[in-house]
């Protein structure tokens, strides 16, 4: 297993660049489509300024992640690839690991914590992985996944501190500034920090001074209590309904790029969540999960500083 | 207005084509996407065999009706559409109005019976159409629109009797073809039948061998019974809550196309349907309509035939 000492996170973000994540697009178009960026009228009426949604729900295992996981098992050697690959997870990532190592023709397994969503873990299974059920929590089923790639030569894929798994998160962003080239602020949920790294990379190459907005759960404020303090904290819990943005410790490479290079970090409270998370799927009918409704919590709370 | 004579049949039938459909293709793909076609490995596991989802509801407006509706503002002259267009609907077919009539800048009017879907009258009004809640059912709405069409001037948008709206209709069916060259099957939900008169038009003449399957629901069963009895028949009630699927009276010039060029048309019950719905919900994560759920409901129906 990888160390994260100063000096390899140093090496890993310099290794993370547009380039990279142009590379990434080309790599993953054949598997995965542009997303569409929607504007939805009911919503913008009820926001009371136009704002849209990139639709990240519409892609195969329906989220963001797929494009991270993809890119990642693309990037691995043959060599790696055809030893197999393992991972951790409560979802999503489970879910693009498992579809990729589908696609690359790789053995993917599969941690998850004991109680975990059914669903997610047969749709994991359904993409092929090998699921195993360990611990009572993430943790517990990470030290379980890296115990395995260590005894039988995986590789053990990164929930979010890979420069592979960034870049293939940045594509989205790349299609955002074609799709809306006059957008001027791009709000984005913070779990593990992955994404939002993917929007700074693009963002701060091609379009400076477009505003970036994090968001996280107030009982879940890991990463915006690091960002003020201008270091790693940890928290005892990430009780939040909006799994996505349920992570009690930052990650040191995602960490290090957000709290250069973000504009803000808002928190959002459960209530608003929930509000806003009904309040999009009554005006688009997509049934988006909990992290992106509270980009929408965050913009109803910010509302006087988007308007125009 | 226009009388639907046995001759007048005739002639708007002469006049679809799978060039119409091209043309249409054309028309609207600067404002319409090319819509996935995916496979949900749950979906697939829960039934037993390979099967595609067409995501319309990725679509603007979430529902295919937009391509027609899109397609037949296209096509009328600039002197018609100067002077405003009129329609009757419970919702997607106006919407498709709207959001064609705002991309062509022409003033919309939409009937809507009182007690309608509000939210579907706020998503036609957001889409820039005067709405006018009229009557106490569909028909009621479109009487008045019909008179106002004629009092004024107007251009009456017909809901499924016009070649335009179905060669709008059959573009989903050229995108599906490329999609999936292999697919053998092709289940279609049949309310007024322009939906499935694009799936005809387009497979009987590019793949005449792939089997096209319609579906209605047993509780509204109108163009069901009128295939059966080879000529129109009318229910008393269409009491599904499909509403997709809700027609009492079956449209002469789809009728014709889905009578003469259909392979089969099976009927679902409404727990069969509600059934159908969750399952789609749970594996795919997409909010469908009933309408769409109804061929998942048939589908299952029918799996031994289906099988391989």
């Amino acid at each position: 297993m990888i160390e994260f000492t100063d000096e390899v996170v140093r090496e890993m973000r310099a290794a993370i660049s547009i380039d990279g994540v142009r590379k990434a697009a080309e790599t993953i178009a054949s598997f995965v489509p542009s997303s569409p960026l929607m504007e939805h009228p009911l919503l913008t009426v009820a926001m009371g300024f136009p704002i849209r949604l990139k639709h990240e729900n519409h892609l195969p295992t329906g989220a963001f992640k797929v494009r991270g996981g993809l890119n990642y098992i693309a990037c691995l050697s043959e060599e790696a690839r055809a030893k197999g690959v393992v991972t951790a997870t409560r979802g999503n990532h489970g879910q693009a690991v498992a579809y990729g190592a589908q696609i690359f023709g790789c053995h993917a397994v599969v941690y998850v914590p004991h109680g975990n969503n059914p669903e997610k873990n047969a749709a994991m299974r359904a993409y092929g992985a090998e699921l195993v059920e360990h611990g009572d929590d993430f943790d517990e089923a990470r030290e379980a996944a890296e115990k395995l790639a260590e005894e039988e030569g995986l590789t053990f894929i990164y929930n979010a501190n890979n420069p592979d798994l960034i870049h293939g998160m940045g594509t989205y962003t790349l299609e955002t500034l074609n799709q809306w080239p006059d957008v001027d602020t791009i709000i984005v949920p913070i779990g593990g920090g992955a994404g939002a790294c993917g929007v700074l990379t693009v963002v701060r190459a091609l379009k400076p001074d477009v505003r970036v907005i994090g968001v996280q759960a107030a009982n879940a404020p890991s990463v915006y209590l690091s960002w003020k303090a201008g270091d790693i904290r940890t928290t005892d819990s990430a009780n939040t309904y909006a799994d996505g943005l349920a992570t009690r410790v930052p990650f040191a490479l995602p960490f290090g790029i957000i709290s250069d290079l973000i504009d803000e970090i808002v928190t959002v409270e459960e209530e608003e969540i929930r509000t806003a998370h009904k309040l999009v799927i009554e005006t688009t009918h997509n049934l988006i999960e909990g992290a992106c409704a509270s980009t929408i919590a965050a913009a109803r709370k910010m509302a006087d500083s988007l308007q125009g």
